[in-house]
């Protein structure tokens, strides 16, 4: 019996250690363990859950698009990654190498996917021959591998999930559509399902992705003042059709290259839900993606009538919600820590007074605000509420953003702020990337996106005082 | 012009070549690619939509037996892999090594997993501790890695997608029950959602998996004759447990070795779907997983009104059912024999004549039925011919494995058999190793399975004379 009253341990506060906050939540809350292989993840069922329900609201967004799901290999050989240079020049450097199958070496290594855009173009290169075969508008959901030398829980590890589409269009301009599309899609999915506020732009040449010539950006501000770039959509061009000879029969007959884009989201996506919505009790999910929306907690559950009425209510909930019960012998106040500390947006409490009424207690994990809902009004107040944890935390997340937003217009100003109050700086740019290093250095922040939603904040670069070109939102960055 | 009136070329025919008879198809129906990397396919939309609809079944019924899904890491360290001998033996020869991250050599090599169990037994230790934490139900949806030398389009792949089920429980009964339990899910699903028959059985110790103390299996029917194991149930004991040091303490306070399972079923199933339903026209899908149900074809779609009804009939049909209408400029005709090629159940014809009696024609892809319904009945009627598609299927599948199955009691008639009727040959054997392999070498045939539903076919081995202890089905196999 020992075991069963344990408490819920306490996790580290965010006031007292960020880093260790974050890792005490993804452990507690059962999200990942970690495994034998050096960054490599063991996602557990619950946080995969959490990536499932991800999965399929995007995918159901994809597929509306029109878009369609493919499996590509998880090898890429040598000679295919290194035929677009900049691709290669990017990638070569932190990817793993299958140099042997079973006692033989092989011929060719072959790295394991760091992205595919090589196997999409391969691939592209034997489908596409006529205007007819365009658009091509393929996704892929699996895992890819990049060798990184620090790793962090979901953050960045050498093997992560996430989706990546690929897709080839006969213009530069539906291509730059498609971009702009997708990037949208993620936006509203990140602040209408995720509650996470983004902001919308371009990066800069330095930090755009290997081989694309335009990468869009959504970033959005941890509680800690630290920017996650938290999915980016790519403009090829017709780079890679040219590197791998993928080329088109127009209309009018004639040999043209078809245009390019890629995009992604990760699980990256999760560590950024833990650190945009939670807190010192543990970790807070947005209801479309809570792999429980409501926790039912039978109160003096030994009392005749309670277990049953809780199960009833478990199996009439279950029709317009994720519900589960939990009618273990812990203590009331262990489950609710416990319920808690995973995130769960709703806990509904039901005990013999509360049957008396007819009603029962719902409690809101966001703000722990506390309702008495008759039971007849379940199935209408449910879904209310979870849209009210929704808003709320979305509102709490924008609030915070914004007061952690800060102006700079002077590189003496820019230091001062970044060292002083961590937040996205925004500044004006001239647009040479030797400002963008000596900020790095000296201010110790990156240019985290050009935005769509531009501001005048004075006519000269924040660095070098040359006539600005754009506002630049800079900061630190996980 | 000329591209789009191109006819819907003819495959090979079955009794001329069946290997190409099978690659005609899954190229034709656009199942898959072959990919730059030897031995891994590209999964085409198509092919990747069955897998899709497979993997929803199944995931539902796993998730209803009240397993959980999980991500385990891509790579396993060769100390682990080694851990439990007869596992190590199994599969070492056939894995692919990674040896370098980025520039550097690792100081251990990785293996790409060929299977899983090591990696969740170095997590259950981790997270076992108590019976409380038992049993465990994981399952996960992946891809694994087997450097075969001869490869075919889903039959044998180096890389293949599958799911990899890995359960712990506190007794041996227990885990014997869950081997049982997902054998027959397998089995179910199989002939309940696809139309294959399946002979349950159990493997003799020769084709039993590495490491595990039983295997059970499903076998099926190839239209050639050839057997295909569909899908397989292993039975560990501790054996994995005690290799992995992982324990429990059980409600004495005692420390006790748990009892595992694993179960997997993969793409290779999509190759038995191919080889058990098709004809000379191509594929032939059984509803339950067809990305598309109904295709609906507009005739003489120029006269007016016939788009606008074929269209109002999907957007109707949409509710019930996967629905497709193709408005193209090709021909009813390449039209019927397209959507033979990739297998739809059911064609919709709807024509001027049609609307102006209210009806349409459908026609069944697997006997090429047709009827007439009248458009207010569709609702009611598509769900009962689909289920109709699907017995009939069935009902052929099995007939033909019945007439395909023989029996032998000598070792001539075993030679003779084998060598002029492909098909099941059901025959009693004495348990001994050397028997199998004997009639491996000589009549070129290896057991199948120890079937469930045993027969008294006679006293003794077919092989050596012996007392015979157990039927067996023995068959040539992909």
């Amino acid at each position: 019996m020992a075991e069963q009253k344990k408490m819920v341990e306490a996790i580290t506060s965010m006031e007292e250690d960020f880093a260790k906050w974050y890792t005490d939540i993804v452990k507690k809350a059962e999200l990942m363990d970690y495994s034998s292989v050096r960054g490599c993840m063991i996602i557990e069922p619950y946080g995969w859950a959490i990536w499932e329900n991800i999965r399929d609201i995007l995918d159901h967004e994809f597929k509306e698009l029109g878009h369609e799901n493919v499996a590509m290999p998880l090898f890429i050989p040598e000679s295919l990654l290194q035929k677009e240079k900049d691709h290669v020049e990017g990638f070569a450097p932190e990817v793993a190498w299958v140099t042997h199958g079973g006692e033989e070496e092989l011929p060719e290594r072959l790295c394991v996917r760091p992205t595919s855009e090589t196997l999409f173009c391969d691939h592209y290169k034997n489908i596409i021959h006529s205007w007819r075969d365009l658009p091509k508008l393929y996704n892929q959901w699996c895992s890819v591998v990049r060798w990184e030398k620090t790793t962090r829980p979901f953050l960045r590890s050498v093997e992560f999930y996430w989706q990546e589409g690929h897709t080839m269009h006969a213009t530069a301009q539906e291509a730059m559509e498609e971009t702009e599309r997708m990037l949208n899609v993620y936006a509203d999915f990140c602040e209408k399902q995720l509650a996470i506020p983004v902001v919308k732009g371009r990066k800069t040449k330095k930090e755009q992705f290997a081989g694309a010539e335009a990468t869009y950006t959504i970033e959005a501000l941890m509680h800690d003042g630290k920017a996650l770039q938290s999915g980016t959509s790519h403009y090829f061009g017709d780079g890679f059709a040219r590197a791998f000879e993928i080329t088109y029969t127009d209309k009018e007959n004639k040999p043209q290259y078809p245009h390019q884009t890629s995009w992604g989201m990760s699980t990256r996506i999760i560590g950024g839900i833990i650190m945009t919505h939670g807190d010192d009790n543990g970790l807070v999910l947005p209801p479309a993606v809570a792999p429980i929306q409501v926790m039912i907690i039978p109160i003096a559950q030994h009392k005749p009538g309670v277990l049953e009425k809780a199960e009833e209510l478990r199996a009439r909930l279950k029709k317009i919600c994720r519900v589960r019960m939990d009618d273990s012998e812990q203590s009331p106040g262990w489950k609710f820590s416990q319920y808690e500390m995973k995130g769960v947006p709703l806990r509904l409490e039901i005990g013999p007074k509360d049957i008396e009424k007819n009603q029962c207690v719902l409690v809101r994990r966001d703000n722990r605000e506390k309702t008495f809902v008759s039971l007849d009004e379940l199935e209408a107040k449910i879904p209310e509420l979870l849209e009210a944890v929704r808003q709320g935390m979305y509102d709490k997340a924008l609030a915070r953003r914004e007061q952690m937003t800060y102006t700079a217009v002077s590189l003496e100003e820019m230091k001062k702020t970044a060292d002083e109050k961590p937040g996205f700086i925004k500044a004006m740019w001239c647009g040479d990337q030797a400002c963008e290093e000596k900020l790095k250095e000296e201010a110790g922040v990156s240019s985290r996106c050009m935005p769509f939603e531009q501001e005048h904040l004075s006519d000269t670069c924040v660095c070098c005082g040359r006539p600005a070109k754009t506002m630049v939102y800079w900061g630190k960055a996980y």
